[in-house]
């Protein structure tokens, strides 16, 4: 149902921070959309500052468990253009719900915009057809650029930017974390390797928004989360 | 007429390569929708590796003349993701027309998305109400992401992609350089202060496609034109 009417022949490249659904995703690209084949699939990381750098190390990883080609693109520019509590290290970042009004302090402008559009010239240049994004029904109601309507326009964006045309999908846009990991349980998705916690320490924190909603995902999943808390 | 419906104590940011288009735009921009205040527009230019850096250059003597607040952001990575004729040295900019086939190839895939959606994150941290991009009808033909049909769809994905809400305008977008050239004439833009030439060397070289289409333009607007050529 995720990838309906896609070719498996394609190519895909897929957006990957290192966190659990994006790496769920790309898992799910590998091997349900192409058929365990590697060869198909691209994925792409973006350090953005973020004080959560160990995703990106767990990015790393990832990919080289699954054998997919793997570019780690630098965007310091988005940092220094419009800051937020998630790149900034003298702003503190909120603990409490991921759902909660003081968690949008993590927004960072218009970053998926950003990421999307650098990853949409890759896709051109790898002559990829699909372009795949991890977001999820959660984070609607705090991030504004992971809402449906933010994706629609960004396909019809992206169907005129070039020549070439990609396909942007967000299979998971209508489900939540907790689904996500159920379905990546199911697809034997290595969480050992994904980082999620807000807090770039070496231990999670557990109380950060992110990490909260975390662990009802693998409560909800009935598994529990390889990731060591403080 | 370009500038209808919009308040003048809003705040508008210019997205400024420091040539003709664009440096016209900016002129226009202050003095015809913000009576000549310089305190309400910003402007912002990418350094993408272009071999026409010459540009970034008169980019910032136009705002040093304009006072108006400037910023330079680099996007070397564009570069990295997806090569053109235009940003890479071991690729010969083709010389013609500048609506010839050959000009395809100074495409640089998915640019003015990397640069709108860098634009729209300065634009939210600044709180800024417009964003205007100098995008003319004459690019239509050659580079995909200067035709209307792409505007709309990144004017749909900007309302989407914040709380705060920026309009994207481009006012020149139904009009040809000859006619901006003779507005700008009429505004008294220091074209000296303006860069087209696609090669990057001291003086412009007459033959680009670029070139061409300037020389054309100061022709149609029955003026001189100050840069030299080789």
């Amino acid at each position: 149902m995720y990838f309906d009417l896609l070719n498996p022949e394609n190519k895909s490249l897929v957006v990957l921070s290192g966190g659990m659904d994006s790496t769920t995703l790309l898992k799910d690209v590998r091997d349900t959309l192409h058929g365990g084949d590697p060869t198909k699939v691209w994925a792409i990381s973006f350090d953005y500052n973020q004080k959560h750098r160990k995703e990106l190390e767990c990015a790393i990883l990832t990919c080289r468990d699954l054998l997919v080609d793997h570019r780690i693109v630098p965007i310091p520019m988005l940092n220094d253009l419009a800051p937020s509590a998630l790149t900034r290290k003298d702003w503190k970042v909120p603990t409490g719900h991921y759902e909660d009004e003081t968690m949008k302090q993590t927004v960072v402008p218009n970053r998926n915009m950003v990421m999307i559009s650098l990853a949409v010239s890759y896709a051109i240049n790898l002559k990829a057809d699909y372009l795949f994004v991890g977001v999820h029904s959660g984070d609607h109601a705090i991030y504004p650029d992971c809402r449906p309507s933010f994706y629609s326009a960004m396909q019809d964006a992206i169907m005129r930017c070039d020549w070439h045309e990609i396909l942007l999908r967000a299979p998971y846009l209508d489900i939540d974390k907790n689904k996500i990991c159920k379905r990546g349980v199911d697809l034997n998705v290595d969480y050992g390797l994904t980082w999620t916690c807000y807090e770039g320490k070496y231990l999670a924190c557990g109380k950060c928004g992110s990490c909260v909603e975390r662990l009802e995902a693998f409560e909800y999943a009935g598994v529990s989360d390889p990731v060591k808390y403080e």
